[in-house]
């Protein structure tokens, strides 16, 4: 699952085991939504904690709970278990703790995917937008926060705007890849559904930050070299807490990741 | 959360506290697929340990890993952990132990849902279907296996059977309610989500068992008494795993919970 260069992506999700069962990470600033760690990406170096430990090479499904903000430069502290190890998955928990607390709880099914897209049976076919050249890069402006991540992801979105769904729903579809253009793999893509601004911004207004209080991933397949394309929907929002629903899709227009979580309006300070 | 009278529901998912931190629970013979414990039902127990741990009256998130088949009419030890008790939510994991192994983990946020119908903004509409009394029962013909559930719990489906969404989807919708009609609260909608037939029955031959690996639950209303609605769309099959989603309803129309899971569908034998 590690790329041969090292990536931004790479560099600032790396681990250093520690003993058995326990890694070393170092949280980068690069990956914030203002001063706080993205999701997507503090639980990156927790999911390559578990494939190590377990000996397998892909996150299928990736759940993560997220109790207090992970910090940026700073160590993390990552605790492994393994609940079971299968023929087929493996299934382990990883834990994030930093300056003496537990940051977030990862658990997840870690397995192998075949390649083959002949397996494909049902799949929602890919949204329809322009090229990532005709649409215009993510700008943090309407949130009232900075956003440094976006120095290192590319994040473009659909030219009109979030859309409103027959449902209600509140849509909006855009691409993301690295700016150092590492190719994407699943655990690029468990950020990738992390890195896309919440949709909810085009309904509610003053909100700012969405923090995340769970995030589940499923990858489906491994995607080919290239943009990834996303639809982002907020399907429900009510008692103070919202779903949204991402779909990514590689180039080939296959569905390689399905991610939903369950989110926290804030409003702007 | 409980419920006064003793209803099937509530005697088989009861809990006893053996410490600070862990449980002892019964898993009975009536909640089952063929003679595994539905995983929905396996989980309520956890969830109900889990409240109590915490002190707080709902489940609002609840993601369960399935390892191992529980074991029907066989004592289950349930250890719990708590991550975090914030002012709004409380973070905890619940094992299920039975026969010296693991068989199941849930990690939940807990807390007190609102019971203001006003704090909805978005929501999916109610599907659209004939009342309870105009859907046949569901029966276990077609799997090809027994349903001791279809004792406890009363699952009526479209007359039409499943059909096709636009977007390629198997989609099914129906209706759900305990037969001794024990009014359904949070805890019963974590397991009403788990208790419809795989929607992929109408689409590959063969299929038998769907067995969970992994399954989200949001819950995001109280639920007025009365029947549930539901809606269910296999969205995703590939790699051997379909992913499930669920949306319930409740009588007045409101949306109460929605779920996802991670399945893997088995050929009969």
């Amino acid at each position: 699952m590690l790329s041969e260069v090292a990536t931004d992506f790479d560099r600032d999700t790396a681990i250093t085991p520690l003993s058995e069962d326990t890694y070393e990470t170092f949280l980068g600033d690069r990956w914030s939504i203002g001063v706080v760690p993205n999701g997507g990406y503090s639980t990156a170096p927790i999911i390559r904690a578990l494939c190590e430990r377990t000996g397998r090479a892909t996150p299928v499904s990736v759940t993560t709970h997220f109790y207090r903000p992970a910090v940026q430069l700073a160590r993390g502290h990552i605790q492994t278990e393994v609940h079971r190890s299968g023929k087929t998955f493996a299934h382990g928990t990883g834990t994030l703790g930093q300056e003496g607390q537990e940051r977030s709880r990862t658990t997840a099914v870690l397995g192998d995917l075949p390649v083959d897209p002949s397996s494909e049976l049902i799949a929602p076919p890919p949204v329809s937008i322009p090229g990532p050249d005709e649409c215009p890069g993510r700008h943090g402006g309407s949130q009232g926060i900075s956003l440094p991540l976006l120095d290192v992801v590319d994040v473009r979105l659909h030219p009109d705007g979030p859309g409103r769904a027959e449902d209600g729903a509140v849509v909006l579809s855009g691409w993301v890849r690295f700016h150092d253009e590492r190719p994407p793999d699943p655990l690029a893509l468990t950020f990738f559904a992390d890195a896309f601004p919440p949709a909810v911004l085009g309904v509610i207004d003053n909100v700012g930050w969405v923090p995340s209080l769970e995030l589940t991933v499923h990858v489906r397949r491994a995607p080919v070299d290239g943009w990834i394309r996303a639809a982002v929907s907020t399907t429900d929002i009510q008692n103070d807490l919202l779903i949204e629903d991402v779909l990514l899709w590689d180039e080939t227009g296959a569905l390689v990741a399905q991610a939903r979580q369950l989110a926290k309006p804030l409003l702007k300070s």
